[in-house]
């Protein structure tokens, strides 16, 4: 094995995530990095070319791409003797929807926010909506917290401008449970050691570009959607969000997003 | 009978609280407003003279004075033949806590306010606590609005800094429930075709001063610490708070304060 390829391997690894290695979620983590155009294709070849060093087998990515296209995500052909694939309208929609805060190398986090509570009973439904629809973050039963402008039809809700003033502990653990303070620390080391690592004359295949930004992408995915963009004060002691995120594109911008040409190619 | 007696009986039968004629609560009303300062004393006759044509029988006075000495709010002592009355100690720090509010003829509205949000369960208990002791308004089960600096010993809540945006109608009916809304335009009502009716001669009597007096007191009390020293977007349409405080205060400064030694003067 030459150093690139111990590096690789290594790498691979290092950025497999401990807790979720689902083969169709990480399908659908690839599509979203490689292939989120419409338009944009890949080959059954190059998928198994991304996939397979991961440890993943033919066979479970066959069960993958099978529940995919059940579930409406990715749809199959075939071109010649390959099969190729690719998101469906409803697949692109759902990776478009979350694409801006996964790339979000320098969110902004809003200055305005506001809280909007419902009344017991009832009244409770609008604001179960809301967090459903929009990006709120519910503090407690009947709370919730947003920023810019006030939603509309709320109106059964009581609206107050407001800016925190003292976050407890309870708040805190809600918002950022240990498990996703361990996911980001452990992602920030991993996307951090990858970096160091990687020998100066490597030269990483177009599969291996993408098999890591795969594996990168998936993992921050599940980091990323789950903690809200809220203010510092809100989250607890130990939490390495900006440095997991610096680390993450650190490493992203290393692996030069590969085209469908080079992926789709037989060599 | 004087147009003046015509006056004074009518303006008695006028301010009379419709809901809530307790005679002991009555004599904390008139109390508090006639004998205050340590030291003051209402002589057992003065009471009577007061009291009496508001229709309250000797009895009942007796009841409501034995009540009170039972539960520490007044002392009775004898000086020669005469009774002789006067707040406890405790009943007079009672009296104190709610003189500034009953009193103020044009208070100002807090511009800073803040929310507090307990968290569901045993986190409440903190929040049910400032309920209770401070000047805090309920908005839901684990929600209280408050006005000035934030409270000590409040670690376990969420503070935020609040501007009222969206006040629905479900938190008006809450803070100023329809029977609140017609007591206070009642009482405006009253005070007003009181102050309206006074015939230009009318000299009344220290006595009848001090039972008008306390009748308006006694009343007003009941609105006036009912209702939330809220910016104007929290009460509902139809609520006549400004115009009931402008009535009672414009009645009381005809009704100038008796002294104690003409009220308790033997004639």
């Amino acid at each position: 094995m030459t150093t690139q390829n111990i590096w690789f391997q290594t790498s691979v690894t290092r950025l497999t995530d401990p807790q979720n290695q689902r083969v169709w979620s990480l399908i659908v983590s690839l599509f979203g990095d490689l292939a989120q155009q419409p338009g944009d294709r890949i080959s059954g070849g190059a998928l198994t070319r991304i996939i397979q060093p991961m440890g993943i087998k033919p066979e479970a990515m066959r069960v993958a791409l099978h529940r995919l296209r059940k579930d409406g995500w990715i749809e199959s052909t075939r071109s010649g003797r390959a099969s190729v694939h690719f998101l469906t309208d409803f697949g692109r929609a759902q990776s478009a929807k979350v694409t801006p805060r996964i790339y979000n190398r320098a969110p902004e986090i809003p200055k305005d926010w506001h809280i909007l509570i419902a009344e017991d009973g009832p009244g409770i439904h609008t604001l179960d909506d809301l967090l459903l629809a929009e990006n709120y973050i519910s503090i407690g039963r009947t709370v919730a917290l947003g920023s810019g402008p006030l939603p509309k039809n709320c109106d059964d809700l009581v609206a107050f401008e407001a800016t925190a003033r003292s976050v407890p502990d309870w708040l805190k653990t809600r918002l950022c449970p240990p498990d996703l303070i361990l996911a980001c620390k452990d992602l920030r080391d991993a996307a951090k050691s990858v970096t160091q690592n990687r020998p100066q004359d490597a030269h990483p295949t177009a599969w291996e570009i993408a098999a890591l930004r795969t594996l990168l992408i998936h993992r921050w995915r599940r980091v990323v959607l789950r903690h809200p963009g809220l203010p510092r004060a809100f989250f607890p002691s130990g939490w390495a969000g900006p440095d997991c995120r610096f680390e993450v594109f650190r490493l992203l911008d290393t692996l030069s997003f590969p085209t469908l040409d080079a992926l789709n190619k037989l060599d």
